[in-house]
Protein backbone atom coordinates (compact mmCIF):
# COMPACT_ATOMS: atom_id res chain seq x y z
CA UNK A 1 0.00 0.00 0.00
CA UNK A 2 1.38 3.32 -1.00
CA UNK A 3 1.28 6.00 1.60
CA UNK A 4 -1.36 8.61 1.83
CA UNK A 5 0.26 11.46 -0.62
CA UNK A 6 -0.73 15.29 1.35
CA UNK A 7 -0.03 18.22 -0.37
CA UNK A 8 0.66 21.79 2.24
CA UNK A 9 0.38 24.71 -0.01
CA UNK A 10 2.49 27.42 2.70
CA UNK A 11 5.06 26.52 4.30
CA UNK A 12 4.80 28.70 7.37
CA UNK A 13 4.67 27.72 10.76
CA UNK A 14 1.34 26.31 10.28
CA UNK A 15 2.27 24.45 7.22
CA UNK A 16 5.82 23.65 8.05
CA UNK A 17 4.51 22.06 11.48
CA UNK A 18 1.34 20.39 9.97
CA UNK A 19 4.16 18.66 7.56
CA UNK A 20 6.39 17.42 10.30
CA UNK A 21 3.30 16.02 12.07
CA UNK A 22 1.56 13.91 9.37
CA UNK A 23 4.85 12.20 8.30
CA UNK A 24 5.20 11.36 11.90
CA UNK A 25 2.02 9.68 11.07
CA UNK A 26 3.25 8.05 7.65
CA UNK A 27 2.05 10.24 5.29
CA UNK A 28 3.64 11.54 2.30
CA UNK A 29 3.78 15.44 2.54
CA UNK A 30 4.67 17.41 -0.81
CA UNK A 31 4.84 20.81 0.36
CA UNK A 32 4.69 24.50 -2.10
CA UNK A 33 6.12 27.66 -0.92
CA UNK A 34 6.88 30.42 -3.56
CA UNK A 35 9.82 31.38 -0.83
CA UNK A 36 12.98 29.84 -1.70
CA UNK A 37 14.36 29.99 1.96
CA UNK A 38 10.91 28.77 3.28
CA UNK A 39 11.01 25.63 0.65
CA UNK A 40 14.75 25.08 1.89
CA UNK A 41 14.08 25.09 5.88
CA UNK A 42 10.77 23.08 5.72
CA UNK A 43 12.87 20.83 3.28
CA UNK A 44 16.21 20.06 5.15
CA UNK A 45 14.20 19.74 8.77
CA UNK A 46 12.00 16.90 7.24
CA UNK A 47 8.55 18.75 7.32
CA UNK A 48 8.18 17.60 4.00
CA UNK A 49 9.64 14.87 1.46
CA UNK A 50 9.79 17.48 -1.18
CA UNK A 51 9.73 21.10 -1.37
CA UNK A 52 8.06 22.48 -4.88
CA UNK A 53 8.98 25.75 -6.29
CA UNK A 54 5.74 25.19 -8.74
CA UNK A 55 2.12 24.47 -7.38
CA UNK A 56 1.04 21.81 -10.06
CA UNK A 57 3.48 19.24 -9.60
CA UNK A 58 2.85 19.62 -5.40
CA UNK A 59 -0.56 19.36 -5.65
CA UNK A 60 -0.43 16.16 -8.39
CA UNK A 61 -1.76 12.93 -7.11
CA UNK A 62 -2.67 14.49 -3.89
CA UNK A 63 -5.59 13.02 -1.57
CA UNK A 64 -5.70 15.92 0.88
CA UNK A 65 -4.36 19.35 0.39
CA UNK A 66 -3.79 21.89 3.16
CA UNK A 67 -4.16 25.57 2.15
CA UNK A 68 -1.95 26.42 5.02
CA UNK A 69 -1.39 30.40 4.13
CA UNK A 70 -2.77 33.40 5.28
CA UNK A 71 -7.09 34.35 4.52
CA UNK A 72 -6.30 36.51 1.48
CA UNK A 73 -4.23 33.88 0.25
CA UNK A 74 -6.42 31.08 0.76
CA UNK A 75 -8.88 33.26 -1.31
CA UNK A 76 -6.94 33.77 -4.39
CA UNK A 77 -5.81 29.97 -4.08
CA UNK A 78 -8.82 28.01 -3.75
CA UNK A 79 -9.66 27.89 -7.18
CA UNK A 80 -6.68 26.82 -8.70
CA UNK A 81 -6.47 24.51 -5.82
CA UNK A 82 -9.63 22.47 -6.93
CA UNK A 83 -8.96 22.62 -10.51
CA UNK A 84 -5.39 20.90 -10.00
CA UNK A 85 -6.73 18.60 -7.91
CA UNK A 86 -9.89 17.20 -8.70
CA UNK A 87 -9.75 14.03 -6.65
CA UNK A 88 -8.64 15.78 -3.21
CA UNK A 89 -10.32 16.62 0.08
CA UNK A 90 -9.17 20.00 0.67
CA UNK A 91 -8.56 21.57 3.96
CA UNK A 92 -7.13 25.25 4.83
CA UNK A 93 -6.01 26.37 8.20
CA UNK A 94 -7.22 30.20 7.93
CA UNK A 95 -8.28 32.57 11.13
CA UNK A 96 -11.15 33.67 9.88
CA UNK A 97 -13.67 31.13 8.44
CA UNK A 98 -16.66 32.98 6.96
CA UNK A 99 -14.99 34.41 4.05
CA UNK A 100 -13.03 30.57 3.43
CA UNK A 101 -16.09 28.77 3.67
CA UNK A 102 -18.80 31.22 1.53
CA UNK A 103 -15.71 30.64 -1.16
CA UNK A 104 -15.53 26.90 -0.85
CA UNK A 105 -19.38 26.23 -1.41
CA UNK A 106 -18.56 28.09 -4.63
CA UNK A 107 -16.25 25.88 -5.87
CA UNK A 108 -17.10 23.02 -8.16
CA UNK A 109 -15.40 20.84 -5.94
CA UNK A 110 -17.31 22.06 -3.12
CA UNK A 111 -18.24 18.61 -1.42
CA UNK A 112 -14.53 18.04 -0.87
CA UNK A 113 -13.56 21.16 0.81
CA UNK A 114 -14.13 22.27 4.51
CA UNK A 115 -12.80 24.84 6.63
CA UNK A 116 -10.45 24.75 9.45
CA UNK A 117 -8.66 26.57 11.95
CA UNK A 118 -6.00 25.13 14.45
CA UNK A 119 -5.87 26.54 17.75
CA UNK A 120 -2.12 26.51 17.88
CA UNK A 121 -0.29 29.81 17.11
CA UNK A 122 2.94 30.90 18.31
CA UNK A 123 4.04 34.18 18.66
CA UNK A 124 6.90 33.95 15.89
CA UNK A 125 6.25 32.78 12.47
CA UNK A 126 8.40 30.67 9.59
CA UNK A 127 9.52 27.44 9.14
CA UNK A 128 11.81 27.78 11.75
CA UNK A 129 10.07 27.88 14.52
CA UNK A 130 7.87 25.26 13.17
CA UNK A 131 7.12 22.15 15.66
CA UNK A 132 5.66 18.67 14.72
CA UNK A 133 3.94 19.02 18.18
CA UNK A 134 2.51 21.94 18.05
CA UNK A 135 -1.19 20.54 17.69
CA UNK A 136 -0.80 18.11 20.51
CA UNK A 137 -3.87 17.94 22.66
CA UNK A 138 -4.93 21.74 20.96
CA UNK A 139 -8.70 22.32 19.58
CA UNK A 140 -8.54 21.88 15.60
CA UNK A 141 -11.70 23.86 14.63
CA UNK A 142 -13.24 22.35 11.36
CA UNK A 143 -15.79 24.37 9.37
CA UNK A 144 -18.16 22.31 6.63
CA UNK A 145 -20.31 24.20 5.06
CA UNK A 146 -23.55 23.23 3.02
CA UNK A 147 -22.17 20.57 0.67
CA UNK A 148 -19.60 19.56 2.30
CA UNK A 149 -20.04 15.99 1.97
CA UNK A 150 -19.75 13.38 5.16
CA UNK A 151 -16.52 11.66 3.84
CA UNK A 152 -14.81 14.99 3.16
CA UNK A 153 -15.44 15.74 7.10
CA UNK A 154 -14.23 11.86 8.25
CA UNK A 155 -11.13 12.52 5.97
CA UNK A 156 -10.23 15.95 7.63
CA UNK A 157 -11.37 14.53 11.51
CA UNK A 158 -9.37 11.57 10.98
CA UNK A 159 -6.32 14.29 9.67
CA UNK A 160 -6.92 16.04 12.83
CA UNK A 161 -6.75 13.20 15.39
CA UNK A 162 -3.77 11.75 13.49
CA UNK A 163 -1.89 14.90 14.73
CA UNK A 164 -2.78 14.70 18.15
CA UNK A 165 -5.41 18.16 18.07
CA UNK A 166 -8.78 18.09 19.18
CA UNK A 167 -11.43 18.18 16.65
CA UNK A 168 -14.05 20.38 17.28
CA UNK A 169 -16.79 20.82 14.38
CA UNK A 170 -18.97 23.98 14.33
CA UNK A 171 -20.09 26.09 12.08
CA UNK A 172 -18.19 29.02 10.43
CA UNK A 173 -20.30 32.09 11.59
CA UNK A 174 -20.10 30.16 15.15
CA UNK A 175 -16.30 30.02 14.49
CA UNK A 176 -15.55 33.76 13.88
CA UNK A 177 -18.06 35.21 16.58
CA UNK A 178 -16.38 32.89 19.41
CA UNK A 179 -12.89 33.32 18.13
CA UNK A 180 -13.16 37.40 18.17
CA UNK A 181 -13.41 37.23 21.70
CA UNK A 182 -10.90 33.63 22.23
CA UNK A 183 -8.59 35.22 19.67
CA UNK A 184 -9.13 38.39 17.78
CA UNK A 185 -9.46 40.59 21.37
CA UNK A 186 -6.88 38.99 23.19
CA UNK A 187 -4.47 39.87 20.05
CA UNK A 188 -6.13 43.43 20.09
CA UNK A 189 -5.37 43.68 23.99
CA UNK A 190 -2.35 42.50 24.26
CA UNK A 191 -1.49 45.20 21.32
CA UNK A 192 -2.63 48.13 23.12
CA UNK A 193 -1.20 47.10 26.35
CA UNK A 194 2.23 46.90 24.77
CA UNK A 195 1.88 50.30 22.81
CA UNK A 196 1.90 51.42 26.46
CA UNK A 197 5.47 50.69 27.89
CA UNK A 198 8.40 53.04 27.81
CA UNK A 199 11.84 52.31 27.34
CA UNK A 200 12.95 51.11 31.20
CA UNK A 201 9.89 49.34 31.99
CA UNK A 202 11.59 46.18 32.22
CA UNK A 203 13.12 46.78 35.31
CA UNK A 204 9.83 47.18 36.85
CA UNK A 205 8.32 43.91 35.14
CA UNK A 206 7.29 40.70 37.06
CA UNK A 207 5.85 37.63 34.91
CA UNK A 208 2.72 39.17 34.66
CA UNK A 209 3.54 42.07 31.73
CA UNK A 210 5.14 39.31 29.92
CA UNK A 211 2.24 36.92 29.28
CA UNK A 212 0.20 39.28 28.70
CA UNK A 213 2.35 41.47 25.89
CA UNK A 214 3.28 38.06 24.48
CA UNK A 215 0.69 38.37 21.88
CA UNK A 216 2.11 41.46 20.54
CA UNK A 217 5.06 39.69 19.13
CA UNK A 218 3.18 38.29 16.28
CA UNK A 219 3.66 39.24 12.92
CA UNK A 220 1.87 42.60 11.65
CA UNK A 221 0.89 41.96 8.26
CA UNK A 222 -0.99 38.99 9.07
CA UNK A 223 -2.71 40.62 12.48
CA UNK A 224 -3.90 43.47 10.31
CA UNK A 225 -5.32 41.25 7.87
CA UNK A 226 -7.08 38.90 10.41
CA UNK A 227 -8.69 41.37 12.66
CA UNK A 228 -10.19 43.00 9.27
CA UNK A 229 -11.76 39.84 8.02
CA UNK A 230 -13.44 39.55 11.37
CA UNK A 231 -14.18 43.20 11.78
CA UNK A 232 -17.89 42.58 11.98
CA UNK A 233 -17.76 40.12 15.29
CA UNK A 234 -14.60 41.91 16.65
CA UNK A 235 -15.53 45.70 16.49
CA UNK A 236 -18.39 45.07 19.32
CA UNK A 237 -16.10 42.82 21.68
CA UNK A 238 -13.81 45.74 21.54
CA UNK A 239 -16.06 48.56 22.65
CA UNK A 240 -17.81 46.09 24.74
CA UNK A 241 -14.57 45.94 26.86
CA UNK A 242 -13.70 49.43 26.08
CA UNK A 243 -16.66 50.31 28.27
CA UNK A 244 -15.77 47.37 31.08
CA UNK A 245 -12.52 49.40 31.22
CA UNK A 246 -14.63 52.83 32.01
CA UNK A 247 -16.69 50.83 34.71
CA UNK A 248 -13.75 49.21 36.35
CA UNK A 249 -11.71 52.81 36.14
CA UNK A 250 -15.18 54.57 37.91
CA UNK A 251 -15.04 51.77 40.89
CA UNK A 252 -11.24 52.70 41.22
CA UNK A 253 -11.48 56.48 41.45
CA UNK A 254 -14.86 55.90 43.66
CA UNK A 255 -13.20 53.78 45.75
CA UNK A 256 -16.04 51.01 45.51
CA UNK A 257 -14.41 48.01 46.89
CA UNK A 258 -17.09 45.76 47.06
CA UNK A 259 -17.70 46.37 43.15
CA UNK A 260 -14.49 46.07 42.53
CA UNK A 261 -13.97 43.10 44.07
CA UNK A 262 -17.25 41.46 42.56
CA UNK A 263 -15.52 41.86 38.79
CA UNK A 264 -12.40 40.46 40.19
CA UNK A 265 -14.34 37.40 41.53
CA UNK A 266 -16.24 36.91 38.42
CA UNK A 267 -13.14 37.41 36.35
CA UNK A 268 -11.61 34.84 38.22
CA UNK A 269 -14.40 32.65 38.07
CA UNK A 270 -14.42 32.69 34.30
CA UNK A 271 -10.84 31.99 34.39
CA UNK A 272 -11.53 29.21 36.55
CA UNK A 273 -14.30 27.95 34.42
CA UNK A 274 -11.94 28.13 31.38
CA UNK A 275 -9.49 25.77 32.67
CA UNK A 276 -12.48 23.11 33.52
CA UNK A 277 -12.38 24.30 37.04
CA UNK A 278 -8.63 24.29 38.07
CA UNK A 279 -6.07 26.81 38.57
CA UNK A 280 -3.12 25.26 36.59
CA UNK B 1 29.42 32.88 64.38
CA UNK B 2 25.81 32.93 64.81
CA UNK B 3 23.67 32.74 61.65
CA UNK B 4 21.59 36.22 61.10
CA UNK B 5 18.18 36.10 62.22
CA UNK B 6 15.62 37.01 59.50
CA UNK B 7 11.72 38.03 60.64
CA UNK B 8 9.12 37.00 58.29
CA UNK B 9 5.56 38.72 59.03
CA UNK B 10 3.22 36.66 57.24
CA UNK B 11 4.10 33.37 55.45
CA UNK B 12 2.07 33.40 52.77
CA UNK B 13 2.90 33.15 48.92
CA UNK B 14 5.52 35.74 48.59
CA UNK B 15 6.91 35.61 53.00
CA UNK B 16 7.11 31.49 52.57
CA UNK B 17 8.77 31.85 49.29
CA UNK B 18 11.77 34.47 50.85
CA UNK B 19 11.56 32.17 53.95
CA UNK B 20 12.55 29.40 51.90
CA UNK B 21 15.11 31.53 49.73
CA UNK B 22 17.08 32.70 53.05
CA UNK B 23 17.59 29.73 54.69
CA UNK B 24 18.73 28.42 51.79
CA UNK B 25 21.73 31.21 51.89
CA UNK B 26 22.06 30.41 55.72
CA UNK B 27 19.77 32.69 57.44
CA UNK B 28 17.98 31.56 60.87
CA UNK B 29 14.66 32.88 59.95
CA UNK B 30 11.53 33.36 62.13
CA UNK B 31 8.02 33.69 60.87
CA UNK B 32 4.69 34.61 61.82
CA UNK B 33 1.31 34.04 60.92
CA UNK B 34 -1.69 34.47 62.75
CA UNK B 35 -3.33 31.52 61.03
CA UNK B 36 -2.57 28.10 62.28
CA UNK B 37 -2.68 26.65 58.58
CA UNK B 38 0.25 28.91 57.19
CA UNK B 39 2.27 27.98 59.94
CA UNK B 40 1.78 24.64 59.97
CA UNK B 41 2.27 24.37 56.08
CA UNK B 42 5.65 27.10 56.21
CA UNK B 43 7.10 25.03 59.45
CA UNK B 44 6.41 21.73 58.00
CA UNK B 45 8.34 22.34 54.30
CA UNK B 46 10.80 24.34 55.95
CA UNK B 47 10.55 27.74 55.14
CA UNK B 48 11.38 28.59 58.51
CA UNK B 49 12.81 27.35 61.23
CA UNK B 50 10.15 28.06 63.33
CA UNK B 51 6.35 29.71 62.83
CA UNK B 52 5.42 31.24 66.00
CA UNK B 53 1.82 32.40 66.85
CA UNK B 54 2.66 35.59 68.33
CA UNK B 55 4.45 38.08 66.65
CA UNK B 56 7.05 39.28 69.65
CA UNK B 57 8.78 35.90 70.25
CA UNK B 58 8.69 35.85 66.13
CA UNK B 59 10.75 39.38 66.09
CA UNK B 60 13.21 38.79 69.30
CA UNK B 61 16.72 39.37 68.05
CA UNK B 62 15.98 40.08 64.81
CA UNK B 63 18.68 41.70 62.45
CA UNK B 64 16.19 41.91 59.81
CA UNK B 65 11.86 42.06 59.85
CA UNK B 66 10.32 41.38 56.80
CA UNK B 67 6.61 42.34 56.30
CA UNK B 68 5.24 40.17 53.57
CA UNK B 69 1.45 41.13 53.77
CA UNK B 70 -1.44 42.91 51.81
CA UNK B 71 -0.52 46.93 52.02
CA UNK B 72 -3.45 47.25 54.55
CA UNK B 73 -1.58 45.35 57.15
CA UNK B 74 1.36 46.34 56.29
CA UNK B 75 0.48 49.77 57.58
CA UNK B 76 -1.36 48.60 60.96
CA UNK B 77 1.70 46.09 61.64
CA UNK B 78 4.66 49.10 61.18
CA UNK B 79 4.57 50.74 64.31
CA UNK B 80 4.75 47.19 66.43
CA UNK B 81 7.26 45.65 64.75
CA UNK B 82 9.53 48.99 64.73
CA UNK B 83 8.63 48.90 68.69
CA UNK B 84 9.08 45.37 68.99
CA UNK B 85 12.66 45.24 66.98
CA UNK B 86 14.10 48.29 67.50
CA UNK B 87 18.00 47.53 66.44
CA UNK B 88 16.25 45.35 62.55
CA UNK B 89 16.30 47.00 59.26
CA UNK B 90 12.71 46.95 58.57
CA UNK B 91 11.63 45.93 54.52
CA UNK B 92 8.23 45.31 53.59
CA UNK B 93 7.10 43.49 50.41
CA UNK B 94 3.61 45.52 49.04
CA UNK B 95 2.64 45.78 45.79
CA UNK B 96 2.05 49.87 46.20
CA UNK B 97 4.82 51.79 47.75
CA UNK B 98 4.04 55.22 48.93
CA UNK B 99 1.77 54.67 51.30
CA UNK B 100 4.31 52.29 53.30
CA UNK B 101 7.22 54.44 52.71
CA UNK B 102 4.97 57.43 53.98
CA UNK B 103 4.28 55.30 57.18
CA UNK B 104 7.61 54.15 57.31
CA UNK B 105 8.97 57.67 57.36
CA UNK B 106 6.85 58.92 60.31
CA UNK B 107 8.69 55.60 62.80
CA UNK B 108 10.82 56.41 65.44
CA UNK B 109 12.83 54.10 63.64
CA UNK B 110 12.43 55.81 60.20
CA UNK B 111 16.17 55.24 59.44
CA UNK B 112 16.15 51.36 59.37
CA UNK B 113 13.27 51.01 57.67
CA UNK B 114 12.37 50.48 53.64
CA UNK B 115 9.96 49.70 51.10
CA UNK B 116 10.52 46.88 48.99
CA UNK B 117 8.65 44.65 45.98
CA UNK B 118 9.52 41.75 45.05
CA UNK B 119 8.17 41.53 41.35
CA UNK B 120 7.30 37.68 42.04
CA UNK B 121 4.24 36.77 41.92
CA UNK B 122 1.97 33.66 41.11
CA UNK B 123 -1.62 33.89 40.72
CA UNK B 124 -1.72 30.57 43.27
CA UNK B 125 -1.58 32.82 46.93
CA UNK B 126 -0.58 30.71 50.03
CA UNK B 127 2.19 28.74 51.37
CA UNK B 128 1.19 25.79 50.03
CA UNK B 129 2.07 27.12 46.49
CA UNK B 130 5.88 29.20 47.91
CA UNK B 131 8.88 28.39 45.48
CA UNK B 132 12.79 29.61 47.18
CA UNK B 133 13.18 30.11 43.53
CA UNK B 134 10.57 31.91 43.02
CA UNK B 135 12.70 35.26 43.10
CA UNK B 136 15.88 34.01 40.90
CA UNK B 137 16.63 36.81 38.17
CA UNK B 138 13.18 38.95 39.06
CA UNK B 139 13.50 42.32 39.71
CA UNK B 140 13.11 43.53 43.43
CA UNK B 141 12.58 47.21 43.88
CA UNK B 142 13.61 48.85 46.66
CA UNK B 143 11.96 51.96 47.64
CA UNK B 144 14.30 54.12 50.35
CA UNK B 145 12.64 57.04 51.58
CA UNK B 146 14.25 60.83 52.97
CA UNK B 147 15.49 59.43 56.12
CA UNK B 148 16.29 55.51 55.39
CA UNK B 149 20.20 54.93 56.47
CA UNK B 150 23.09 54.15 53.89
CA UNK B 151 22.92 50.99 55.89
CA UNK B 152 19.83 49.94 55.62
CA UNK B 153 19.65 50.22 52.15
CA UNK B 154 22.99 48.09 51.95
CA UNK B 155 21.48 45.15 54.28
CA UNK B 156 18.45 45.08 52.07
CA UNK B 157 20.10 45.44 48.33
CA UNK B 158 22.43 41.99 49.97
CA UNK B 159 19.54 40.31 50.68
CA UNK B 160 18.09 40.78 47.20
CA UNK B 161 21.23 39.73 46.14
CA UNK B 162 21.22 36.57 47.97
CA UNK B 163 18.00 35.23 46.78
CA UNK B 164 19.00 35.68 43.44
CA UNK B 165 16.66 38.59 42.37
CA UNK B 166 17.85 41.89 40.88
CA UNK B 167 17.94 45.46 43.38
CA UNK B 168 16.15 48.07 41.28
CA UNK B 169 16.42 51.01 43.64
CA UNK B 170 13.59 53.93 42.75
CA UNK B 171 12.02 55.97 44.60
CA UNK B 172 8.12 54.94 45.86
CA UNK B 173 6.90 57.80 43.46
CA UNK B 174 8.06 56.56 40.32
CA UNK B 175 7.96 52.72 41.89
CA UNK B 176 3.80 53.14 42.09
CA UNK B 177 3.95 55.27 38.75
CA UNK B 178 5.43 52.81 36.66
CA UNK B 179 4.02 49.35 38.49
CA UNK B 180 0.40 50.97 37.44
CA UNK B 181 1.25 50.13 33.81
CA UNK B 182 3.29 47.04 34.25
CA UNK B 183 1.90 45.06 36.66
CA UNK B 184 -2.08 46.93 37.61
CA UNK B 185 -3.24 47.82 34.09
CA UNK B 186 -2.74 44.21 32.94
CA UNK B 187 -4.08 42.70 35.94
CA UNK B 188 -7.47 44.77 35.06
CA UNK B 189 -6.92 43.59 31.58
CA UNK B 190 -7.13 40.56 32.44
CA UNK B 191 -9.68 40.29 34.48
CA UNK B 192 -12.07 42.56 32.14
CA UNK B 193 -10.69 39.89 29.49
CA UNK B 194 -11.69 37.27 31.40
CA UNK B 195 -15.24 38.74 32.41
CA UNK B 196 -16.08 38.27 28.53
CA UNK B 197 -15.60 33.80 28.16
CA UNK B 198 -18.83 32.49 27.95
CA UNK B 199 -19.31 28.71 28.51
CA UNK B 200 -18.00 26.43 26.45
CA UNK B 201 -15.36 28.85 24.89
CA UNK B 202 -12.44 26.49 26.31
CA UNK B 203 -13.59 24.46 22.63
CA UNK B 204 -12.33 27.52 20.73
CA UNK B 205 -9.07 28.63 22.97
CA UNK B 206 -5.66 28.60 21.78
CA UNK B 207 -2.45 29.29 24.17
CA UNK B 208 -3.23 33.11 23.45
CA UNK B 209 -6.60 33.28 25.86
CA UNK B 210 -4.82 31.27 28.50
CA UNK B 211 -1.66 33.54 28.27
CA UNK B 212 -3.91 36.71 28.90
CA UNK B 213 -5.94 35.43 31.08
CA UNK B 214 -4.29 33.70 33.91
CA UNK B 215 -3.76 36.72 36.11
CA UNK B 216 -7.10 36.57 36.07
CA UNK B 217 -6.64 33.85 38.83
CA UNK B 218 -5.44 36.04 41.28
CA UNK B 219 -6.92 36.75 44.65
CA UNK B 220 -9.78 39.02 44.27
CA UNK B 221 -9.48 40.57 47.78
CA UNK B 222 -5.88 41.24 47.37
CA UNK B 223 -5.85 43.09 44.18
CA UNK B 224 -8.83 44.65 45.17
CA UNK B 225 -6.97 46.24 48.13
CA UNK B 226 -3.51 46.79 45.55
CA UNK B 227 -6.03 48.43 42.64
CA UNK B 228 -7.69 51.02 45.27
CA UNK B 229 -4.06 51.83 47.09
CA UNK B 230 -2.48 53.27 43.62
CA UNK B 231 -5.78 54.12 42.36
CA UNK B 232 -4.50 57.92 41.59
CA UNK B 233 -2.08 56.18 38.89
CA UNK B 234 -3.88 53.24 37.83
CA UNK B 235 -7.35 54.78 36.84
CA UNK B 236 -5.79 57.68 33.61
CA UNK B 237 -3.92 54.71 32.54
CA UNK B 238 -7.10 52.64 32.45
CA UNK B 239 -8.67 55.29 30.83
CA UNK B 240 -5.58 55.44 28.50
CA UNK B 241 -6.19 51.90 27.23
CA UNK B 242 -9.71 51.92 26.95
CA UNK B 243 -9.59 55.37 24.23
CA UNK B 244 -6.76 53.21 22.61
CA UNK B 245 -9.17 50.16 22.21
CA UNK B 246 -12.07 52.40 20.76
CA UNK B 247 -9.39 53.95 18.50
CA UNK B 248 -8.31 50.67 16.99
CA UNK B 249 -12.10 50.17 16.95
CA UNK B 250 -12.52 52.52 14.60
CA UNK B 251 -9.39 51.52 12.44
CA UNK B 252 -11.19 47.65 11.99
CA UNK B 253 -14.13 49.17 11.59
CA UNK B 254 -13.23 52.02 8.93
CA UNK B 255 -10.84 48.91 7.13
CA UNK B 256 -7.67 51.24 7.97
CA UNK B 257 -4.95 48.55 7.02
CA UNK B 258 -2.40 51.33 7.48
CA UNK B 259 -3.28 52.42 10.91
CA UNK B 260 -4.06 48.88 12.02
CA UNK B 261 -0.70 47.61 10.79
CA UNK B 262 1.37 50.61 12.45
CA UNK B 263 -0.46 50.08 16.03
CA UNK B 264 0.58 46.40 15.69
CA UNK B 265 4.15 47.01 14.18
CA UNK B 266 4.51 49.74 17.34
CA UNK B 267 2.95 47.28 19.84
CA UNK B 268 4.99 44.55 18.34
CA UNK B 269 8.29 46.90 18.84
CA UNK B 270 7.37 47.55 22.75
CA UNK B 271 6.82 44.14 23.25
CA UNK B 272 10.59 43.17 21.77
CA UNK B 273 12.02 46.14 23.53
CA UNK B 274 10.75 44.85 26.87
CA UNK B 275 12.44 41.13 26.44
CA UNK B 276 15.78 43.32 25.10
CA UNK B 277 15.04 43.08 21.52
CA UNK B 278 14.41 39.48 21.11
CA UNK B 279 11.41 37.59 20.92
CA UNK B 280 11.49 34.78 23.31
Amino acid sequence: MTARRVAIVGLGLIGSSLGGALRRSGANVQGYDPDAVSREIAARRGYVAAAHDDLPSCLRDAQVVIVAAPVPAILELLATVDAAAPEAVLLDTGSVKVPVVTAMEALPGAKRAIGGHPLAGKERSGPESADPELFRNRPFVLTPHAHTSGRTLDVARRLVEEIGARAVVASAEEHDTIIARTSHLPQVLATALAREIAPGDGRFAGPALYDMTRLALSDSALWTDILLANGGNLVPRIRRLAASLEEIARWVEGGEAAALSDVLRTGRERALGLRGGVAA
